[in-house]
Order: structure tokens, then sequence, then C-alpha cells
């Protein structure tokens, strides 16, 4: 038995909302601790891992592990018929082909029972190695969503150049160039931690898709390390978080 | 010579708004006691009938009754042109072939005057037996509203359960499936007249474009009955009601 | 070299908005007194004119006379990349290719920079002959812009009657007919300045498209003169102006 309930759907909503994104099934794999995902995006260049531990929950229980496959476009539609500020309790019975869905108004007097589907899905569990990136920086998530957006306009690929000045995001084509520059800034708003100065180019698109979690959190995290993947970081609330890799592009931009 | 006048452009607008999204031409009979309007639906499935009585409308006349045969999205169009608090006068003359509008604005700095052609159209009156329902429900118009959008995503058939426990609407199907339980509430925004249960099935996609009506009342009065249509009414103001009939669909949903 | 900076992106962007609605492609003429633009639209029936003096920007600077040919929608889309209460400071070095923007945030943590490839455009400078307008209209700007949408419901052509009594603005096709009066009110908001009536038919929209530069300003001034190509002017702020100029239809309208 396996059963998890947030006093509000919001939260439930932004995560499968960011997660749908760039992938269209998954495996939430539900244990003791919480609940974790891991998958490759649809076209298998990105990577994204979600963790909730159960200290997110109003309640938790998982007596066994289970993995529930998900259609994430379809647990998007269930969800879409929760009003914010519902409670959500999501719940399977072991070796479940179902999930179930129960949302309560605050008051109780309306309460909607949605079951959905589950897919035996093949799940490629990847080893993703502890990095020690040479800059990390947190910066406004609403910032890297826009300068994400803003460069798409000029290029396919960014360049983010990152020093002890700042970090620059650039991008360059037919229509012109874009650099954008942040520095530190006392308000503490953007932070830097720079080991050694790194420059790497990446695409626009995967970093946009990324962003699509912005609403998780005021503050996102961005790792860079030479030849390494680039990790773009949304915390969720103090227990969970949603962590994006992207691994450089190899040839020069231009 | 037929003219009536509302202080206001808005009461029109919704209540266009809500025929237009089942009948494309309709005709709307004016008598001295107020305005009628009775169609099957352009599929020929459900039946509207709307009573506006004089006591409606700030101004009213009506020399010897008339008939006027109307394109609904044509007249939409034009009161798109008022602004909402703009006052209305609609008028014909007798055997006119154009409906006049004439819009006033709070100061009269602005007039529009509108001429809208007459359509001659075939009109089918239909004889509505006055029904005992065995289940009267009043309920939110917003939460009936949100109940028939959320059940679409399910299934085309939407399974209505009344009794004196509550009012449960059900879909099932490829996605998975959907129960949503009303029941009477303290506050009561829910109240269940009950004389006997009944479980119906309808086809949601008219249960949908009923629901258009919402923005005319608060609440909507559903009355259920074995093998008889369904009733959904949206009050119109103290002095009138849009009425929608459904028949149960004969077949089991699955 | 050419330099001109803004406090505020809006004010660029709103031109810039009004402007590509009906110009793909156009030069900026700068000189040391400020910004003129000049332009048939691009199905050259009808003419723009813009006028931006020095004093519009915080700072202005202009050495020698230079043409910036831009690509309009190009240029939005980098505008786009600002912040609204972004500072703007557009240059260009003597013959360059490109056009430099810079967008500072408020506290300066945030420098963007773009570039912007100039295009080599052939310029058809047109004399405007100075006209004495027949009738001089002054009206709420949003007003013209509803009046213009509206009518477009109607027909193509729209008639602009304007006499001591009011200016009248009609149109009429398959649906039926349209007349909205404006006559001069104590409010002062619609001012009328006659020296002879004159009735007009122009095609709506080209009228339509001029209403784009509404947000520039509270009030439009129209300009009629029998044989005349009507005048739409809309200030921007108390030293510039967009000036749309559009011949009458020369066939009845019915």
């Amino acid at each position: 038995m396996f059963e998890a309930r947030l006093g509000s759907t919001t939260l439930l909503k932004k995560i499968v909302d960011a997660l749908k994104e760039i992938l269209s099934q998954s495996t939430l794999d539900c244990s003791a601790s919480g609940i974790q995902l891991q998958a490759m995006d649809n076209s298998h260049v990105s990577l994204v891992a979600m963790s909730l531990s159960r200290e997110c929950f109003e309640r938790y229980r998982c007596d066994r592990n289970v993995s529930l496959g998900l259609d994430l476009k379809s647990l998007m539609k269930v969800l879409k018929c929760a009003s914010g500020d519902d409670a959500v309790t999501i719940s399977a019975a072991d070796k479940a082909d179902k999930l179930q869905l129960r949302f309560e108004s605050a008051g109780n007097e309306r309460t909607a029972d949605y079951e959905l589907r589950l897919l035996n899905l093949e799940q490629d569990h990847l080893a993703i190695p502890e990095t020690d990136y040479a800059c990390i920086v947190h910066m406004p998530s609403t910032e890297f969503a826009r300068i994400c957006r803003d460069l798409a306009t000029f290029s396919e690929s960014v360049v983010i150049a990152c020093s002890k000045d700042g970090i620059k995001f650039s991008a360059s084509g037919e229509l012109g160039s874009a650099n954008i520059t942040l520095s530190e800034t006392s308000k503490g708003d953007v932070s830097l931690q720079v080991e050694e100065p790194v420059t790497l180019c990446f695409a626009g698109r995967y970093l946009n898709s990324f962003t699509r979690a912005t609403s998780l959190a005021d503050k996102v995290k961005i790792g860079l390390a030479a030849d390494v993947p680039l990790l773009v970081e949304y915390p969720i609330e103090d227990h969970g978080y949603i962590r994006y890799y992207l691994a450089p592009k190899v040839d020069d931009p231009d």
C-alpha cells in the first residue's frame, strides 16, 4: 500500500507541469523515504532527476517499494480537475494497475475520485556522479527563464561564461547578437562561487525546457565545469528538488 | 411596433452568448407579455427554451405579436460593438425586415445605431410537458460547469446519480475514471429534493454546451426523472430563464 | 557617432509596435535635431511619418546624419528582451553595419547588449504638403480604435461624415449596417473644428492598422478635407508624433 497526501494540489501541478515539458511518460519510484524520478528527456539528450522526501507530504505511507509508470500528460489532465487549494491524496495498492487520486475541498462538501491507468515502462537507471563544479551560481529563477527565452531569439546555441566578474549569457545568429551579463549584487539575489572561470556552449532549447520549473522556486542553482554536464537545480520547498543535466556542445558556436 | 430597452447591454450579451452556443439561427417571439424563444439545438438532440418577461426591461412595448428571425452569431457581432454599460434599445417596425439596435453611452455623447437583417425561419413549436422530477438539485452554476468540463476529459458519457446522500457525476474511459460527489451542505449552496433515487446517462458535450449560460446565474437547477429529459435551468434575474432539456442515453455507458 | 538614450524602453516598444504593423522595413533618419521616419506602408497605399525630436531623449548625440535601415520585426524582437523600465541606449558608429542596443536595469546589476544587423534600404522621400483641413477632430484614441474595429465587422469601407453636429462613422454590408455618432461633449474629450462639412469614404483595414498606435496617446487628431488624404495623428509625449495619411476611396461605398 502506497499513500501520500499533500495539503494543496498546486505544488503537485507545478512539478508535473515541469516534468511533462520534457518527459512524456515516466516512472515514480516510491519507497519509505519518499518519491524519486530519474529519466532522460524524450530526445535522450538531457537528464532530469526529481526527489520528494516524505517530509514534503502531510501524510506519507509506503509499505513496500512501488514503481508507478505514468503518462504525464494524462496525469496533468487529472490534476487540472482539482482546484489549487484542494487537498490531494495519491494512492496505489501493491501491484496495482491504477493510480488513485482523491481531491477534497476545504469543507469536504466535494470529493472527487479519479483513477489513472498505470503503465509498464522500461527504466534506465543512470548513475549521476557527484561533481565538483568549477562555478556555482545562484540567481533568480525568473531571470534565468527570461534570459533563456530572450537568447532563443538569436541562436540555437547559448554560450555561458562564468568568472568572478559575473555570469554572461551570449547568443549570435542571423538577426544579430546578444550578451547579457549579471554581476553579483549587494542585494544578494545573484551569487557566484568561482573556483576557476568556465566558458561552455549549450543547446538553448533544452535550457528553455528546464525553465518550465520556474514556478517551483524563486532561485535556481547553476553548476558549471569543463567537459561535464551543466546542472540546473530548482529546490522544491525544503525537502525536494528537480535537477536537470545537459552536456555541453562540443563544436564551437559561431 | 416592437421596442424593448435594457439599461445595460451586459445581460443581453450573456443571453445571446449562451444561445448561440447551441443555436445558429432562431426566432424571438415577441408579445405584449415579453419575449420567448424555443428551439432544438443545431443537431436536433437537445431543446432550449428562453423566456424574458416584460418586467426584465426598462421600457417595453409590443403593439402586436412579431417573430424576429435572427442569426445569433451576427447578433452577437453587433452586441460586441456595445460597451457593457451602454443602454440598448432593440426595435422593429411591424413586418420589418430589419432589427434596429441602438446603444447609448451613459452621458449620451455617443450613439451607435445598428441594423441587422432579419431572417425568415421555419419554426417548430414543441410542447414541453410539465414534469414531476424525481430529483431536483440546486447547485452553484460554476461548480456544475467545472464538473461537466472535467468529466469531458474522461468520456463522452456522463452518468448522474442522485439520492438523498448526494449527487454523483461519473465518467470512465481510456484515460481512467472520475467520480465527483456533492453532498448537501450546511452553507446551503447545494440542495437536494429527492422523491426517489435516479441514475441516468447523458451525452457530456450537450451538458457542456448548456454551461455556456453559467454567467447568467449563480445557481443552476437540475431536474431528473427516469425516462424523461434532464432539465438544466438558469434563472435570468427575477423574470426570465433559459431552460435546457436533454434526453437520457438509452445504451449503458461503459 | 550616433547615440540616444531613453529612461524607459516602454515608449520605444510602443512606437516600433505601431510602425511594424504597417511597415516591415524602414529607415530611421537621424540628425542633430532628432529622429525622423517617413514611408509608404507595405502595400503602398497609406503613408506614415514619425518624428522624435532630441528633446524626447534623456541623452542624445548625433555627430553627423546617419540613416539606419531596420527590419522592424527584428527590432521588436530585440526590444521584447528588455523590461519596460530598463533604460535603453541605441547607438551606431559612422558607416556602421550594426545597431547597438543596451538595456540597463535600474540598479545596473544587469546589462544586456544587443546588436542588430542594419539594412541598405532604398528610400522614397515624399513631400507631404501642408494641408488646411476642412474639419479637425480631437477624440479619445481608444474610442477611435473601437469604432474602427467595430465597423470592420460590417464592411471594408468606412464613411466618415463630419459637421458641426458631430462626427459620424458608417459602414454597411451583408450583415447589416452601423452608424456611430460622436458629438462635442462638455467634458471636452471630443472637440470639433469645422470650416465646412465633409463626407469621405476610406478603406477600413488601413484605419484599423493605424490604431495600433493607440497606446502612444490618449487623444488622436483627425484631419479631413475633400480630395485630400485623411490625417490621423498620435502625439508622442511633447516632442514627437506618428502621422498616418490615407487617400479617400473614389468609388462610392454601398
